[in-house]
């Protein structure tokens, strides 16, 4: 199976190249970069040297690509002038950007402030979580990679709004996130110097895009409209989340209890791990797996949900190539254990 | 005015030695630790080397204290046995441990497991918040200095619950803090490699021992009991903790004007910032500042309420600098700027 | 092939683990714990939760072990009294101690202050750094897996050494290294809040036991006893060690032709890369390449030899791998890619 | 005294700052900013809020200063076009760029590649580097601030040279530099994610532009030219610098007769603290202080001298200011403790 990752110079098409070059049915074809087309990959990033020494090509070598897969990796707004060429040519596309994971041309222009341009696919994409949507997954042409932040959040919530245990009112979502959920393009904000030590909390409430993400998928595991209260913060390490989500039960039941939903729901899925002691981001470092844990608090009716991702694994490329795996019929876990 | 600290070698001894030293009116006569008594307290911390040198005494020294004012920087169950012979003997005491916090014996054996041997100064005692407490402090004995976690979340947290805007029901508080709160005792929690890199929470729910004192302090300022979620995240820094608390509101009121009751309510106050952005930890780092800042959530009825303070600094020793000022009528910013 | 690891629950032991289970040839058959037998392995070490599960057993289980080759990863001093046992039992042995580094009782009684207590075998042994010895590694029954700072430095220097282009007298190494190197027992050394925000050197001048190491090393590849200055720094990251060596040249060469002579000497290495830009410990980090680059310094007679490695990668656990490849002449780099 | 400072929205700005609103005889009078004139200082830097909320001004306003003494934090080639008006206003001036650094212009153009435009100042320029040229800066109208690694290795060797124990031939010195050196312009080289885990050296050799002032000043000490091998190292810290430099000794000389020697020759100095232990950069964090201290290699002819600094502090600003109050005849330690 032949790969083209389009804008592989940033962390998600880096790492992404990491889990592709161990995978045993993957070959990678086309590395596009705009700005580095005629250097080397492993001159942009040095690790790879000795691994994947190819050299990047300009985005426009896409227009006739010879591959089974693009991988896009540019940011939103961008995939959709691009994604309904490749699927036309019959590549298969794996879409890292938001520009087809909201299931409405309004809704997207609700968060992204943008009209979109191919709003036809969005109701054919499939929503690339596949604990939760793997059935359309398997079928798909696109594939919506997930934002990292839902990922987490929805992983860590499915078991108990499946179960119909959780008030849709009043969710509160506080996360923490290492930095390369801001990209590799400098800012003061992502400035070494001004990271280190400090964290604090940004886009609060209801402003971050990934919120409207988020009350998507959690609407339909809940099975209806769902808003929720989103907290992101900025902690100064390279990789990793954490999201905390604090519901109100329903039901009278304990954490004991509420573990064994979570056991039962993930038992067959090979990168949701259930901890009975709570995640670490440490523990997910690098890899697609997702661990998740749950408490009821002792004298209220909440309950706390926890995740721990790697937002350049399963909260990113780790992810695209799971979905991948679905696509092409192979087994979910190649290239990823 | 002559100053002892019981237990200097831990972090909030050190701290309070740092904040003591630029204190135009404090003099430093007696510096004890059982581990180090004889050696030089710059040989135990070496960046105070040429600032203050002199000798770590033998706890025992305590006994016929020739100082004003004893700051206790050993841990709970430790300073009941000592605080009531320093109080006879005519010393003012800032206890930085737990013992002093709670109202009542009955919640102290709660949280901390332990009958209480000291209960009679329990009512005597003021708990050291200056923006909430001041009028009691002045006229104080014995201060117990607050907990870093209820210090950022009552202050995060007075001006909406005073103003009766919040349903005291379902508060969740979400706060993140660096390694130093954990204490300088080596352990596997708190060894360089296993911390680098990872985000976890620990103590989730009610089950930390702040929980019990900052529902106090809520129930307090709401004039009713409180009872919260709280869940405290371990961040690989040094020093700062960040709180996030999410409260529903009772009235429809605007970030905008929620911003202005926190600037009224805090216009006197020399060491809490109202920040119409939002707080950093690091912004506060090294000193006896809380910054403050509130949303709320659009198109919910959520509040969320943001505080940054250095654990060490307002969470700890500089708001014990801050205490004894007042115990002792000066003004309440000296050695804290 | 199946494989036993002896004190598994340190840093060098895990990570073994981890090359292992990515091993097409090895099986881990055994792994061993004082402190943890009884408990799963991934128990302690959650990142492999559902990776690799197996129970960790007593020492004494070694006894017998029904294994092809073992993995010491214990400290120095104990080796010496179970590899013999293991060796009669037709067991092949990866010592990762610097029990069996030294090529004589006296050496090792010099830098480790204790009398050898199987000096039979330290001629029989073979150091292991395949770069440099892989001849009487491929048939050897116990290999010396080196230290991590003598990896870094003969890797960096051999190639001059070797071409008879260094002035032996003088040779300086200047290495900075992150904190695993210092192990996983905690200390108030290894504590986050000290370590945090520091550099510093420790064991100066010819002090570090590895002194004794790096000597022996460079002085088989000049040929003539080599004395050396060496400077170890710690430095706030979890792995990684950077060596910058320093050296009178005995001709005047430029840096290109320095590379070259690099280029050369490592064209048929695997596992290292020879860099015309400057090594990053970021670029090994988990890996087992060492990358290594020279300068010529203009103006001067010095040249300056720098190596990266991943202080348990090359410099411990994913050499260890290569040398038990080396061991059963198999592919050098299974599991190491 | 007023003070101005040109520049004051890098790093060393803004740790003037920090110095001189704790400075009993100083007033911040002016602040300029290019890109951020108009603006408060303490929205800039809000750790600065309720401490200086002075309004920034554009530059401009420096053409008619009402003040005593101007700090110049611009880069190099900017300062040399500024300072001759402003000595000709009867302002004095303490530049932190490098523009008056070196003796001559020749040897300006040597390393930074520009014709010198205000070479008449150069002889008249003190260095300010107080331990070494006090009796020239009490006097001087203007001061060059050193850099940041000639005043830790300056000062680290100092004793060494002024002794004549060195031979000039072959000093080598390995600096290791926190990131904040490099400044606040955000690039990719200094972007949280590529610094975070990683250690490089960068500029090795004698590329790196402070290699020049740095033999200046050791030529100076040891009375003959000195040509030295300078290799600088980036560490993921914010701030501080460790410094070894490694000679060779024209005595045979013990550690603890070198330590003598340092004691005594730093005992009158405020700021230089001698350590029989070695230095840590985290001991002299936010201070003006530099450790120092030496070592005699046992069984070779080499000694390694240690500094560790605040590259803010000591490197930059801590040290501006104590060559402020050198200037005006103050007590040279006013705002440094």
């Amino acid at each position: 199976m032949k790969v083209a990752i389009w804008g592989v110079t940033g962390y998600t098409g880096s790492e992404l190249v990491r889990y592709l070059v161990r995978h045993p049915e993957a070959e990678i074809e086309l590395l596009t970069s705009e700005s580095s087309a005629g250097r080397k990959f492993s001159d942009v990033f040095p690790s790879f040297r000795g691994t994947i020494d190819i050299e990047l090509v300009h985005p426009s070598e896409l227009e006739s690509p010879e591959v089974d897969v693009v991988f896009c990796c540019r940011g939103h707004t961008e995939a959709m002038d691009v994604v309904p060429g490749l699927l036309e040519k019959g590549v298969k596309v794996v879409d890292l950007s938001a520009d087809f994971r909201m299931r409405s041309g309004k809704e997207y222009e609700r968060w992204y402030g943008v009209k979109h341009r191919a709003e036809e696919l969005l109701g054919e994409a499939a929503y690339g979580l596949p604990e939760v949507y793997r059935g359309k997954i398997k079928g798909a042409r696109l594939v919506a990679n997930p934002g990292c932040y839902p990922t987490a959040v929805a992983l860590s919530l499915a078991p108990l709004l499946e179960e119909g245990l959780v008030d849709p009112e009043g969710i509160v979502v506080d996360a923490k996130s290492g930095v390369s959920g801001a990209g590799r393009r400098p800012s003061l904000k992502t400035h070494f110097v001004e990271v280190y030590g400090d964290v604090c909390p940004y886009n609060p409430g209801r402003s971050h895009r990934h919120t409207g993400e988020m009350e998507q998928v959690l609407s339909e595991l809940v099975g209806r409209p769902v808003r929720i209260t989103f907290v992101p913060h900025l902690i100064p390490v390279d990789r990793g989340i954490l999201s905390a989500a604090y519901v109100k039960l329903t039901e009278d039941i304990s954490t004991d209890e509420l573990l064994g939903i979570y056991e039962k729901r993930y038992a067959g899925e090979p990168f949701v791990r259930v901890r009975e002691d709570l995640p670490h981001t440490k523990d997910v470092w690098g890899t697609n797996f997702c661990d998740v844990s749950v408490r009821r608090v002792e004298g209220t009716e909440v309950a706390v949900a926890f995740a721990a991702i790697d937002n350049l694994g399963k909260g990113a490329s780790g992810q695209a190539v799971q979905n991948m795996n679905l696509m092409f019929g192979m087994d979910e876990t190649l290239g990823l254990r």
